[in-house]
């Protein structure tokens, strides 16, 4: 089942304790179609400026993603230059340059229309709304938001969520959205939004998933070398999607596995800066994490 | 296998948004034994003043826990005061009185030198040790402490961890002892310091078990309402100790159980003040929470 995302593909600035990179890709929609990748064939609809390279579409292209939902606008690529704390948990934004971005619209290419998977990347909850309206009749939509959204288009936001399957989001912003610092009770009140099935994130101690009447608890995979955590969450959701494209249904066996197949991708991630480790990373490789999730979880093993 | 639990013995008093309780009975040897007694049979060593209810004493005697150990002092018992914030994830101490605590020195009486299993609850690590050289040959040391300990005493702390097959702390606390934030890193860091087996406790987000080359993560259980998170780390160990001394062996399988029952335990106690909601606790709901576990995180459900 192929995807078609939407969202961001920028040229970032980024400094760690553990170095830095100026310019590096970045951007959600890139993260996230880049994960995704290693699952199903991926289309990607977002916008470049004309200093974007050439090389970042070769390598995008090299992981078989359709760019031809790409545009090219005159004009720099969206940059966002952050620095992390010694820790990582913490990032101060040194500078957003929406460029290109500012004025981004997107348009679904007829060939695109009929996507069965959308993911919407975390882009103005209007824009999310317009996607909906071209892309003919998707089996499964999972959006992402943040707390510039919540807390500045809030309504806006409400209605976007009325179309939403899946919500992807952090733990913070659940709470922020729901009010409730109380996870299990923030969920309830966000699904009741519209999102029948919530995914939230929380870092370095996993994922929960809220759908029907069921929770499942996803812990996150224990690092010892993590440089630079950008990108973790739309890697996670690229991988989560990805699995949940190839296994093809929506079932609770399919939604477990997939928030094991985001944490997976997602570990990987934050071994590198940008997308330098999952340009290395082979399927081989998240096979053997994804077992290594059920031993590191197992309390009643052999 | 009996356990031996050497640590205090308060009359809290306990603020939340949920309501509050002065006095109410706490302290680590309290709610660890407490918690311990659901699974064998526990001694405790401790120190209570005159004014400690005779009704505290037939609650604890009530679960079986064997108070011989129990000194009483003239003065008052060890007072704890504290207020939650709205999250519950942040408390500020509003009183702290030793009070009895203050001169405390554990007489380990001769009847419960044989203890094969023995708890270090979180006091002056040089009395830790003292509680050692008057066991004769225990075949678990488990041990807990805190920043207050890292801080002001760690170079007796480090004496005391070279005796010591378990520690027990939360996640700040370990980067503490370690100097380091990353938590594989610093789990190694302490493990090298002696215990062979280290937990470590991260709140809602749950524990990590580290032996040998193995590492177990477990999710903590989601809760709709928490009330009073007091205790809840005694309560997490003594479950813990509790399950392993049930057991018999220290098996990677029974150390991973062991973090689940803790868990279970620790779920419930953070439900009610105090220990308020273990004192209704039955051996049923404990299997059935555990059994809740094994569903909350199985990712290849039938």
């Amino acid at each position: 089942m192929t995807i078609l995302a939407v969202g961001s593909v920028a040229l970032d600035a980024i400094e760690t304790p553990y170095g830095s990179r100026d310019p590096i890709v970045g951007g959600s929609a890139t993260f996230f179609s880049y994960a995704a990748s290693f699952f199903v064939p991926v289309r990607v609809v977002a916008v470049v400026g004309s200093d974007f390279p050439e090389s970042a579409i070769a390598m995008l292209k090299g992981r078989g993603i359709d760019l031809d939902g790409l545009q090219r606008a005159p004009g720099k690529t969206f940059r966002w230059s952050g620095r992390y704390d010694a820790t990582l948990t913490q990032r101060v934004t040194l500078e957003t340059c929406l460029n290109v971005f500012e004025t981004f619209r997107p348009e679904i290419p007829e060939a695109y229309r009929d996507s069965r998977m959308v993911f919407l990347g975390n882009i103005d909850p209007g824009l999310q709304r317009s996607v909906l309206e071209q892309v003919r009749s998707p089996k499964l939509v999972v959006a992402d938001t943040m707390n510039f959204w919540i807390d500045g288009q809030r309504q806006s936001l409400v209605e976007t969520l009325k179309l939403v399957d899946v919500l992807i989001i952090n733990e913070e912003e659940v709470r922020l959205l729901a009010g409730d610092h109380n996870i299990v009770r923030a969920a309830e009140a966000v699904r009741r939004l519209g999102p029948r099935i919530l995914v939230v994130k929380r870092g370095e101690y996993g994922a929960l998933l809220f759908q029907g009447p069921e929770t499942f608890a996803a812990t996150a995979f224990p690092l010892s070398s993590v440089v630079d955590p950008t990108g973790a969450g739309d890697t996670f959701a690229g991988g989560f999607i990805g699995s949940l494209a190839r296994e093809g249904e929506i079932t609770e066996r399919a939604l477990r596995r997939a928030v094991i197949y985001g944490s997976v991708v997602g570990s990987f991630s934050v071994e590198g800066f940008g997308l330098e480790r999952l340009e290395t990373l082979t399927a081989a490789e998240i096979d053997h994490r994804f077992a290594a999730f059920r031993k590191l979880v197992d309390f009643e093993p052999a």
